[in-house]
């Protein structure tokens, strides 16, 4: 076998063979296949295709290429959480500890952010001593004796992912849709869960834009897990604006401890319940959808899920007392309200670029090693199709850097159409493939 | 300007404007593109294609990106000869001499051989003292005082080309006529001609299997041509079987002299003649094909391309007293008649093999460092359509490595198909395309 040949046929849209498809993911990995080549197989394999066979093969090649979770040891039923990235999303944060709360073990590892797009451990970071790094044992241990760990991994999961992904974000090769899906299953398949529900974001501020592409990419994910032994389910949600009404890590974990006290977002509420309806069912806890919400509602409304929520935090070394009180979070020093220029109705609001300018004002990283300001962010006051009077607060920018205050402001204004129009469709939960 | 959006533009079948093809190809010729996002370039472009403007663009940035050489002071009308490669394609130094001796001026440059083709430097090289690495003034200045001289260039030629054809090489991105018409066009642009004749060779001996895609190239190259000022005519060119008798350098120069003397192979003439008549028609010395064949007829028939050549060997300091008795030249150690296992007609040719067996033979490189062996090669006594009786020989094996006989004969007789079939169709000149 050898690389050319490899190409050659992909170029020619022929099938590639499991091992074809295993001799570079390999050889890419070990660094015996030089970039050159990869890139235009990549290539190649975004203009031609992959069958699904290919995927599949592919992505089990990328899961294998590095460390393996076995979490067979805590339960036969691993359920994982994975969201394909949003503005202001702290979906897992709280949906997490309800699902734990109802019995169902959650030995989660999630990312951070980068980008536009935040990450569960920097928020889960913003609560003072909470230690995302636990090594794999303790995690395991936590999972056994309180049902919940959230952690981001340190391992090796998926090296031949972090390769290619950053290949092709080099060579204009990101938006595939068959290379996404098989990204993202590569990691959740190494991750060593058995049941997973995707948040399949779809809207201006997610990487798919059309719910036809969002389709598309369900039903690819949906298709690998068949092939690879694990039970994928999709919840196809709106990112036409933030979730929720907080953008920033701290503003989003204090977010999340309100909504685990029982005072939640009506679009937060929309999208944990949808998700955790397909987790409580495929974890074998509830037969219908109905059945799951009803136990879902029990346990925010009981105060389980809260507590669970603070054993987590306490196992995982955070302060319980800013959980228990969250006026001990300290805010940003700058606290600047972003006002309507004119009355009207909210119709748009460019979510991408709210995401950007959270990032910008310090809540995010715009490359790997930039440090994050845990208490920058942006606290919306209305949203699409609310109803605003000229000189209203649409909502409050935090930052601790005082030169950022007015460019944020600006854009922020722009990011907001306010218009005399009757109100715009926006449903929160699409769709839910399975 | 940015590479990524030059590769997305590109994957996305729009067409690259000027800018940004000069912006690639001056890149990547500099260092500061990386091979791994021109690799993804070339794939997408294999892939989408080029329309016609794009192709011309591309081939003119890779023609600018070394050194041009200006042969606009020896003559307004500069002719040209190219050939896309074969087997015991002795052509050029036939053909420029005939040309010189009707007073065009030949300043001709021409490459080494690679792989399974020869290269005409290396035949002439087998002509003892004969240089082919003339500085360009001295080059020029016997081009003003006899009319012709034939070398081949140590100038920075297209470094573009060198470099992009070395990535599509390493990346199955050769095969593709768009690509392969700029490479050509490139070099030829930059050396200075402004009437070229190409013979495109087409068979199973040549890169183009097909008429319909010799066809296909011939067009690409005449419109790149229209673009860079260059008049381009094609000569389609049969090569399912070797041209003339001789395959290997010095055997092939001895074949060269022998047909300047007037014995000349059929299918060596009518190559001669068609390439001849369109070169002698472009640089206006003759109006019509016929009138051409006349003067071509007359140089070849009264001595004059013969002593042209003479002049040519004496200035590039040949010793002329090989060419004068072509005895003195030494034959191989070993000379090996190959004959047929059974009777019948030559129907088949396998070329290309034909051209690896010379090489194998010490005849050619197999990387461009590997040195040749002037008197290795291939005399063929039969070719296709000629009848052969058990135990004749169809060729003679010339080497000096006693140890590769055995197998090159063995190889020989499996290359020679004789079948008791009548005589298949063979046209030497398939096609004229201007």
């Amino acid at each position: 076998m050898d690389m050319l040949s490899i190409i050659e046929h992909k170029r020619d849209k022929k099938e590639l063979a499991k091992e074809e498809i295993e001799f570079f993911v390999n050889g890419y990995t070990s660094g015996s296949i030089p970039d050159y080549q990869a890139s235009s197989l990549i290539m190649a394999i975004y203009l031609n295709g992959m069958t699904k066979k290919e995927t599949a093969n592919f992505t089990i090649a990328m899961a294998n290429s590095g460390d393996l979770l076995d979490l067979s040891d805590i339960s036969d039923i691993i359920v994982d959480k994975h969201s394909t990235g949003g503005v202001g999303d702290k979906i897992t944060i709280i949906l997490m500890p309800i699902i734990a709360s109802l019995g169902i073990p959650v030995a989660k590892t999630s990312g951070r952010g980068l980008g536009f797009t935040g990450g569960t451990a920097d928020k889960l970071e913003s609560i003072p001593g909470y230690r995302v790094d636990l090594p794999i044992k303790e995690f395991k241990q936590n999972v056994k004796e309180i049902g919940i760990s959230l952690i981001t991994t340190t391992q090796n999961i998926a090296p031949a992912d972090k390769k290619i992904y950053a290949l092709r974000d080099t060579t204009s090769c990101v938006s595939n849709i068959g290379l996404i899906a098989s990204s993202i299953m590569s990691k959740k398949i190494a991750l060593g869960a058995n049941k997973l529900v995707i948040d399949v974001t779809c809207g201006n501020g997610a990487f798919m834009k059309t719910v036809t592409d969002a389709t598309k990419l369900a039903k690819e994910m949906i298709e690998i897990g068949k092939h690879a032994g694990l039970e994928v389910r999709c919840v196809l949600t709106n990112m036409d604006e933030p979730v929720g009404k907080a953008v920033g890590n701290q503003l989003e974990i204090v977010e999340s401890i309100k909504a685990l006290q029982g005072n939640m977002e009506q679009d937060v509420y929309d999208v944990v319940c949808s998700l955790g309806e397909q987790i409580v069912i495929m974890a074998g806890k509830a037969k219908t959808e109905k059945e799951a919400k009803a136990l879902i509602d029990d346990a925010i409304n009981s105060g389980k899920a809260f507590n669970k929520f603070k054993d987590l935090v306490v196992r995982q070394g955070g302060d319980i007392s800013y959980i228990e009180d969250i006026s001990k979070f300290e805010n940003a020093e700058f606290i600047v309200p972003v006002v309507a220029k004119k009355s009207g109705n909210i119709v748009n609001m460019k979510t991408e670029e709210i995401g950007k300018i959270a990032c910008f004002l310090g809540a995010g990283r715009e490359t790997k090693d930039d440090k994050i300001d845990m208490q920058a962010g942006i606290v919306f006051n209305k949203k699409i199709n609310d109803k605003v009077k000229k000189g209203e607060t649409l909502c409050y920018i935090h930052t601790n850097d005082k030169e950022k205050v007015d460019e944020a402001v600006n854009r922020m204004q722009k990011a907001i159409t306010i218009l005399n129009l009757n109100k715009v469709e926006l449903e929160t939960i699409l769709k839910v493939i399975k």
